[in-house]
């Protein structure tokens, strides 16, 4: 049952995985945005309003991320109180991928009708584009396996703690491999991001994973650096050609996520599908958690084209404590002092990131 | 025993009205730099060198606090080991004004014998610069008293925790009394002080602090507030005059300082005084620990000349820092993972205070 519920909470990290087509309402705006800029870019004018644009498209994919990561958490929080945690999870995340790439399809339909078919939006691909999507998927079915053996060395909260090293991994990755720079201060508000989430979560038993053994800590440590560069890959991959269209280049990634998905589902849960069938354990909460996961999925994918890493792991994070707010409400829970302490931590942080920008 | 300890921790506070005369050493650089960069002004050059020797005394004076505190709280956490602790604290206080006091006219006799008497350091002093010389130790004896309150409405723990108010109460009074800016990235090295301090504090009763009762956050606010202005009150004296030699300063704030202390004897320890003697329950490390206290004052009041109350509450924060980092060695202490993470967030503070300097 503990391991289970680490399991699902790690689909929370699983959604980097994602990539999406859906919101056409979102899709649509970016696109008329993404047309009218490229009109004002021709007539030689308004660099300050694509600018101002831009910052718009990033603002609301960015809350879309934290306000669905923050449901996805109380949603997992609202069904381990009905106890219903009886599925695989393995095929709920193969069906969360395929759920995306039906969305991404309907997408692209909606957008060939509209403007016809473009080199940028054909669906169609080289085996120079396709050969690096199904890199990240491949990337989180390993962090996905290695997950089953950490269990032996740290117990289910202590693995919640180590997951906070996510966040460093990914700002070193995103440093090293998009090459992109942060300032001293943006370092230093990464930093506190991270001392703020764990601190946030610390609880009375929270002293046991100092006493992890090293084999638990390089494999915490592989095992962030894994979901890190998954998440940074991800994004060199989307950013690599800027003018194709997202809900192609979701297309691609999402085959290639049911596809290792599909192998996951063999590997860890074949006994049990095979017996009970595939949907068993399925309840309205499991539908609603996949449903809510492919939506972050896209969220997360927008961010990754039109924002950046740093902003999902800010983004993510901030979901965090606003579940942990909203839980008061909805489920009685007591804030602790640590958390309080832990907020406010990441909220100069969030500061720092936006105060210590390069000039 | 507990209410004892604290009162005893608190001592550490207490010294913020401290001001001195001895290290006579660091007086006698600190005289001769002073002397030096007089000759270097009148030359007109220098300015470069006039600043650089202020770094290094603001440095040397700085890191005198820093070990000086640190080597307080190990006296205090070894006197409790040894379980000393039935000494009347208002006597102790009482002789570390009256050590200081002595202290300050040894200095002052031998610059007379170096220098001649001068008008800056002179010991004779005019109404209009002495009144404000009582405020300080007014103000600590006010928060003194009010200390013996607080207890009905927190613990002892959770009273260790509101004290960390301090540091916000005293960034606000330096700003406002002092008219002294921070910059922003500086204000959140200060939230984040405040946050990391008592981060590194926390343990499994901490969160009782929660439920304290609105009598008691004003109690405790009241406190923080007296501190503070008491703080920031003594470094506007001494910087107020900055040719005056800060050991007749510090000789006329340790006058009041005594008499204050024998108003507390007399309305918190008169019985115990009376019926056991002055100096009942005194021991070695009593001794060690007023001498402590004495040196620790005097390295405050040469914070407050040379630096600022910024400085003086970084310092103090870190030699708690230092602290745990030592009892782990000395008496087997275990450091949290809370404590880890304050003190990489008080790290990363004492890094921004440095890097948000207004140009």
């Amino acid at each position: 049952m503990e391991y289970r519920k680490i399991k699902d909470d790690d689909d929370e990290v699983q959604e980097d995985n994602d990539v999406a087509s859906d919101l056409e309402s979102l899709k649509g705006k970016s696109h008329t945005v993404a047309s009218s800029n490229i009109a004002l870019a021709t007539l030689g004018g308004g660099g300050g309003s694509t600018e101002r644009i831009n910052w718009k498209r990033k603002g609301v994919v960015t809350c879309a991320l934290t306000i669905l990561t923050s449901s996805q958490a109380i949603l997992i929080v609202w069904s381990k109180r009905a106890g219903k945690y009886e599925y695989s999870v393995t095929t709920a995340n193969f069906l969360v991928e395929t759920l995306k790439c039906a969305l991404s399809l309907l997408a692209l339909t909606r957008i060939w009708k509209n403007d016809g078919v473009t080199d940028d939006n054909r669906l169609s691909t080289t085996y120079d584009e396709v050969k690096v999507f199904p890199i990240p998927a491949a990337l989180y079915l390993f962090k996905n396996l290695l997950q089953y053996y950490i269990f032996a060395y740290v117990d289910a909260p202590g693995y919640q703690i180590l997951k906070n090293l996510n966040i460093i991994s990914t700002g070193v990755l995103y440093r090293i491999i998009l090459k992109k720079k942060l300032s001293e201060i943006q370092w230093a508000g990464f930093i506190l991001l991270c001392c703020g989430c764990t601190t946030a979560q610390l609880n009375s038993n929270s002293d046991r994973v100092l006493q992890t053994s090293l084999p638990g800590w390089i494999m915490a440590i592989i095992m962030a650096l894994l979901s890190g560069f998954a998440g940074v890959y991800t994004e060199a991959i989307i950013k690599k050609r800027p003018s194709r269209n997202i809900n192609v280049q979701n297309f691609w990634l999402y085959v290639f996520g049911m596809a290792f998905n599909a192998v996951a589902i063999v590997i860890q849960d074949f006994d049990a599908v095979a017996n009970k069938g595939f949907f068993h354990g399925y309840s309205f909460i499991t539908v609603l958690m996949i449903l809510n996961h492919a939506l972050s999925g896209i969220a997360v994918s927008m961010v990754m084209k039109y924002a950046d890493n740093i902003v999902k792991v800010y983004s993510t994070s901030v979901a965090m404590l606003l579940t942990a707010v909203v839980s008061v409400f909805l489920f009685n829970f007591h804030l602790s002092l640590a958390f309080f302490l832990g907020s406010t931590v990441v909220s100069v942080s969030v500061y720092l990131h936006s105060a210590g920008k390069l000039r």
